[in-house]
């Protein structure tokens, strides 16, 4: 849903940078958590929230990432955030790290499961944690496929 | 009591360096605490043991750093610690942060309060973590003034 | 100057809390890093291109924090920043943690000393930087005083 | 190569720890990076040292993780590192990080390209790292496929 998708954006600190002196590719996940934490807030599930309350858990399962060019102090940065999944007891986020002459610095994709409270077995999505995703994807389809 | 001193090494890595191309300064703080939990571990409350006990807690209400020598990728770095004050309800920790070639690089700080489970007042230092605190002390008696 | 005084918000986000289950004290320092990035950047000195022009650097030699209430997940908070010293060569800015409601929760201080480019010795604060910042100050007056 | 097998030791620190009680996903890449680190060094490459010396660098074009069981706070974590490809202008390596009990708690994988030091263009590994990395691989023969 172009219109739908999510914008975090950052400008990248002196202390992202490392050694090499670009920023730390570890860090790139710390930011696309806080587009993740944005994003949840603005469709009805702040994670202070969820977690506070304890009904269910998210854990990621799964990330990765790809970098095209580097990040280096200073640059200003905006995440584009989307669903690209949702499943039965899971849902996959893309992230798109755009530089501000338009450029796709990264990418990067997480997978989060829905969890019962005590952490042993993944549950099927919250219904209202479905639906709020789902009307983020291009396609609105329920997945059924398993993640 | 120079005999009790606490060590504990790290080298600096990557991800600890800014964009300015020494260690992020904040970055001292970090390994401060990872030489305190070893201290603690050593000295038999590891915090991990205690966070989950929950009876008390030990958070802390000051820390404080002088930063003497930039700490560069790759330097291996000595943590000296010590207890220099171990008063009714806090203590406080004292760090230096020597370099290979016995070079002070930096001092640090940190004031640690005992608070009852629910954190809303200080209590006195639990007894087995004062007699632990005092024994690292230079001068064991008892430290009676408010810190 | 209280008109003059600088503003920072941030969110408390989910990889700042510890253990705990309250924000590790060594990121307070990231946070006032950020919003002294960011308040130098209002003032006319972006740090990437002082960095980058490479004409003079500006370490921190002294770092402390007060921590008075916890921060939590989710905890909206401004750094309320200004300087209150500039002296010949060194500056010290201190900042506010305050939260949603008022309250203080946090103080930090940073102690930054001008050096020339290849860090071997402390220099005369740069007129521009000693301008911008003595522009803050509650008294404008130039401060003799050794820092 | 069973016997060449990197190890790397590390124990959850508190800091590590996020709001939901585990250790924050992207921290994992963080001890990835040390365990590469240490990993380069007993190689012969320590990284602070190709640094310095500028003749070539190694981005990361990407980054991944597997989270099979939460890590938390104290849980002593081993890293096992591995080569898994070495390739023309490029290195694959894996990473499981084993628990105390022995099992996986999670695996993660890292590529790296080998670019100029003006970081335009990638080039050929340097024979010497070819050559340490690939002794390092189960089957040591060059790979010859584009990564």
């Amino acid at each position: 849903m172009g219109d739908g998708e999510f914008e975090y954006r950052f400008k990248v600190p002196l202390h992202d940078i490392d050694a090499a002196g670009i920023m730390f590719f570890g860090h790139l996940f710390r930011h696309a958590h806080d587009a993740y934490e944005a994003f949840m807030g603005a469709i009805g599930f702040p994670l202070d929230q969820v977690i506070r309350e304890g009904s269910w858990r998210l854990p990621l399962v799964h990330a990765e990432a790809d970098y095209r060019l580097p990040l280096r102090h200073g640059d200003k940065t905006t995440v584009r955030l989307s669903p690209s999944k949702v499943g039965h007891s899971s849902f996959v986020l893309d992230y798109r790290f755009i530089g501000d002459g338009g450029q796709l610095s990264a990418s990067a994709r997480t997978v989060h499961a829905q969890m019962a409270a005590d952490g042993a077995a993944a549950v099927p999505l919250a219904e209202p944690l479905w639906a709020a995703l789902s009307a983020r994807l291009v396609d609105h389809g329920r997945d059924q496929s398993s993640l």
